[in-house]
């Protein structure tokens, strides 16, 4: 899909923009129901945001799709997880019998569960001694991200697994934001305190070894990053060319995407944040991203699991929006 | 139920306790499922809850109720809220008629709504002048909602609707914690300047009024609430003697059960608060009861719509914790 960074970059600056005729529709229904103006408080920003990037007045939510990304990463070997690197392909297996968080949660917010495992017998180099990924191996699972989007999907949610990826998103962040390992590393599955210190030096240690590319936010999501990460990178970028919005899951995911809000600001406005995860550095993230978590429960497990709970508030949402009388319909005074 | 204060105090004294040995099982099946212990946050801890008080692992939530209880407040003549007090039962219509957000969000979240209106054709008493509810008339008020209570609901959501009960709620809040109405009024529905001074100077005018009768929390509840606010009392009381765990809404709901709280700190622990709205006396009187909120949503409805979305993330919860396969049937690696 992608020959080269440089066009992947030229992509990322020339998108669709939003549809702010659908947006004002949905605000002058939503004046009308029987309820003080705004008293839905995010619920009502979440039906204007739908219909905004959908382009649709009423938005729908008939086709959701939580999409989750899998890889293997080098730096494993750091000793910078508190699970053994085989838990990624377990988990894959997992995924498929139905065992796991994401598939109980997908199966009650009513939508599709896709998982995509990249390349798990080939882990990205470990950073600390050369990039994860050259550029061709990038690319690919960028395209492979963006080619699990449909264009009939009406919300995407962007999810991860991968033993060792919070180390990958915390050197992300790090290349991008500034304040080094200590800023951004955190326990991650549940490292112990030598294991967060190892993750700390690991991370140090990449980013001095790539200093030159950190200039490039597409080099950082190639030298830093992993499979899993690249392709929500092109998943993000592909809904946001089909007009379909997305929600994004936790820190992992919100590092995945912040090289292309770093290259072009505009290029994630078709994203919501679904919860702050308690990754402490999901918080910091989403504040250099400017996005505002809809929920915050204190989970830290990946998976899309946040977006898939975000997807119920969605519905909740466009339920109001959609079944509510208004105020003509149901002979209720407006305010005096 | 109760003949007198006297009855339903001593009836607050003397309560269920929960069962932490349903909460252990709960607890020891989450360490076994396929994810970093404790990852999915405050889900896990709401299916403890589910557990400890319903008695039962694992819980269940095969009937989830809604109730919203109705209410006049005679305090609308000092011109305290943005809308008639006539909206008050217009709305009830509108509840039977299948058009508020209630009514889709408890469809969304497969709860049994049940409305229950209070006397509608005679409002409590204006409380600058007078006592809003007398002894009779709130222990009356206090069995309707007691009697709401379902032994066979799993779980159940506190709310409610009334012109004006942002005022009463406020003034109980004022006379159980201190600081007068300006601590505690805010705009409710969405009242203009001019009527947010005419709130805070009725509140004033009742908390001086009654100022003898303020030790009593019992006392407070009827001389400044309204026969919703009073009804939910009861049902908080209720469920609680017949082990159902409860969602208390917004500030009127979290102020209708203060004054139990008040009576015996004990009273309220098998409540947890559904969010915090966007009234701002609502945050300061979770904290004052040591409730630490789901979700923050900015909504400010009321009718039970910020319980019936938590009831969400209850399901999600449940559906996790019953449906996720163990690390041992999966044949994932636990911690290395």
């Amino acid at each position: 899909m992608f020959a080269s960074f440089a066009e992947l970059s030229d992509a990322c600056h020339h998108l669709p923009q939003p549809h702010p005729d659908a947006a004002a529709r949905a605000a002058s229904r939503e004046a009308e129901l029987t309820k003080p103006p705004g008293s839905l408080g995010r619920l009502e920003e979440l039906t204007s945001w739908l219909a905004l990037w959908q382009g649709r007045h009423p938005p729908r939510l008939d086709r959701v799709d939580i999409l989750v990304f899998v890889g293997n990463h080098g730096v494993t070997a750091q000793g910078v997880s508190a699970y053994p690197a085989e838990v990624t392909a377990q988990m894959v297996a997992n995924f498929d019998a139905g065992g796991a968080a994401i598939n109980q949660l997908a199966k009650t917010a009513g939508a599709n569960l896709r998982v995509t495992a990249l390349a798990l017998d080939r882990p990205t180099a470990d950073f600390t001694v050369a990039p994860a990924l050259d550029e061709a191996a990038f690319l690919a699972a960028v395209t492979t991200g963006a080619e699990a989007v449909s264009p009939d999907a009406d919300l995407i949610c962007l999810g991860e697994m991968g033993i060792g990826n919070t180390t990958a998103a915390a050197a992300i962040a790090a290349a991008l934001f500034g304040g080094g390992a200590a800023r951004w590393a955190g326990r991650g599955t549940g490292v112990d305190q030598a294991g967060l210190a190892r993750k700390r030096a690991a991370i140090d240690a990449a980013l001095a070894r790539h200093a030159g590319l950190l200039d490039d936010p597409l080099m950082v999501a190639a030298a830093l990053g992993g499979r899993e990460l690249a392709a929500i990178l092109g998943a993000a970028l592909a809904a946001r060319r089909q007009s379909v919005p997305i929600l994004l899951d936790g820190f992992v995911a919100t590092a995945a995407v912040a090289p292309l809000a770093r290259l072009n600001a505009d290029a994630m406005r078709h994203a919501r944040a679904a919860h702050v995860s308690a990754e402490a550095g999901h918080r910091l993230l989403l504040e250099a991203l400017g996005l505002a978590p809809l929920l915050d429960l204190k989970m830290r497990l990946g998976e899309g699991s946040g977006a898939a709970v975000a997807v119920l508030l969605a519905r909740a949402a466009l339920a109001c929006h959609t079944g509510m009388a208004t105020f003509a319909e149901a002979r209720v005074s407006n305010k005096s």
